[in-house]
């Protein structure tokens, strides 16, 4: 058996700290996007679907000490992985991460349980060529595990009335996120989109739905990662420092 | 009778200039936005539905002679201004301004007979309170005469395969519009937020569609109108200009 490329990395909002494993898959901007967009009221039980390393649900826990997240993964030796994390950070009061399968969540987990459910799921279509050879850093990727209708179904029934569904996707998929959200009864309320740079295109879109919401959308300004090639933006350094965080905790 | 308050615009491309009367509405930034937006192709029989002053048939003509347009309005006294403004600026063999109803346009025009459908429609819905005084102004601006899902529903029902339907909207109804090109077999392929400036939540959203599409947006970079108060972004100085144009015509 070859040797752990295991490591842990600092997360900096909180002085947080993840274990990752470059062999399976790193965390990426997207999920500290998401963390960050999705808004969060005291009390909230949240899942966060597919939460590989679980940094959605230390995320969330480093903004609101008031919110109850249960991280869903599918890859045992995953779970395991993200369970050490939450110990390491003296999380476990805050952070539960389970095996389990998006597919099946609210089966699993109680329909109406929630009042937040995230999500970072894989981007890709199946049909899209490409896949990853390791089949654990694959389906973290590409919608072979569970496809965005699975996402989007599993987290409407898991939601109470006026529950969040919390995402982050591609902007060629927005289509396919808000119609598909409409149907299961989640109505977009909030969308954002992110660019690299300004005068180039989105190629993330963040976007918050209400069960049972009003017909109505507010559309934010477009987040820019950089402002110019290789520096930052003000908002994405503020992001990065986790500067926005209330001081208490 | 009071006297008429009508007047002669200068549109900037090609010099055009347009007859406009505002005591019933004059064309704003949204109309030329949308002209600017939209996929021409050579040889396009292009329809504008509710199209007022005929402004957005005058701004294809000026982007190319290559396409012919009808401009359907359900207001005689404004398709008899409209009509003038045409031959004013002798482009009657390129567009014609018909009176028509728009949630009947199929039916008036004929099935799948246009290659491409342009429409700015009222924003407003009805429900939403303050309607303009003068029932000509009201109606272009409130959901009083026709509603976004007579515009889509028409829309696909004048295109062929292939044909494109392109709308200016308003952000908050992204999601009606996306569901409801779907729902009537207008897949949406191109997607452009406007925001009056940067850091600003977008107030416009332009959408083309193309009938019995393959299913994938393109999210475009998003538009700014100003970069600074009071001054307009190059982009938008370059639309107004009409700088984009082929030199040949």
């Amino acid at each position: 058996m070859a040797e752990s490329r295991e490591r842990q990395d600092d997360l900096r909002w909180r002085g947080l700290k993840i274990i990752q494993n470059p062999d399976w898959f790193c965390f990426s901007i997207d999920a500290v996007l998401l963390a960050y967009f999705v808004t969060l009221k005291s009390g909230d039980q949240a899942a966060d679907l597919g939460t590989g390393t679980g940094v959605i649900p230390l995320l969330l826990a480093a903004r609101s000490r008031q919110i109850h997240t249960l991280g869903l993964e599918i890859h045992p030796q995953v779970v395991e992985m993200a369970q050490r994390t939450v110990l390491l950070n003296q999380l476990d009061n805050l952070i539960e991460i389970r095996q389990g399968d998006i597919k099946t969540a609210s089966q699993e987990v109680g329909r109406g349980k929630m009042n937040l459910v995230t999500c970072n799921p894989p981007y890709a279509k199946t049909c899209s060529g490409k896949v990853s050879g390791c089949s654990l850093k694959a389906s973290a990727r590409t919608e072979i595990l569970c496809q965005l209708e699975d996402v989007i179904r599993e987290g409407a029934a898991l939601l109470n009335s006026d529950g969040r569904l919390a995402l982050v996707h591609r902007p060629t998929r927005l289509t396919d996120i808000l119609t598909l959200m409409r149907q299961y009864g989640v109505e977009p309320k909030r969308l954002r989109l992110v660019c690299p740079l300004p005068g180039k295109e989105p190629n993330l879109v963040l976007v918050e739905g209400i069960r049972h919401g009003r017909h109505s959308l507010a559309v934010e300004p477009p987040l820019f990662v950089y402002q110019r090639p290789k520096q930052y933006s003000a908002e994405m350094e503020r992001i990065f420092r986790g500067d926005f965080l209330n001081i208490e905790w």
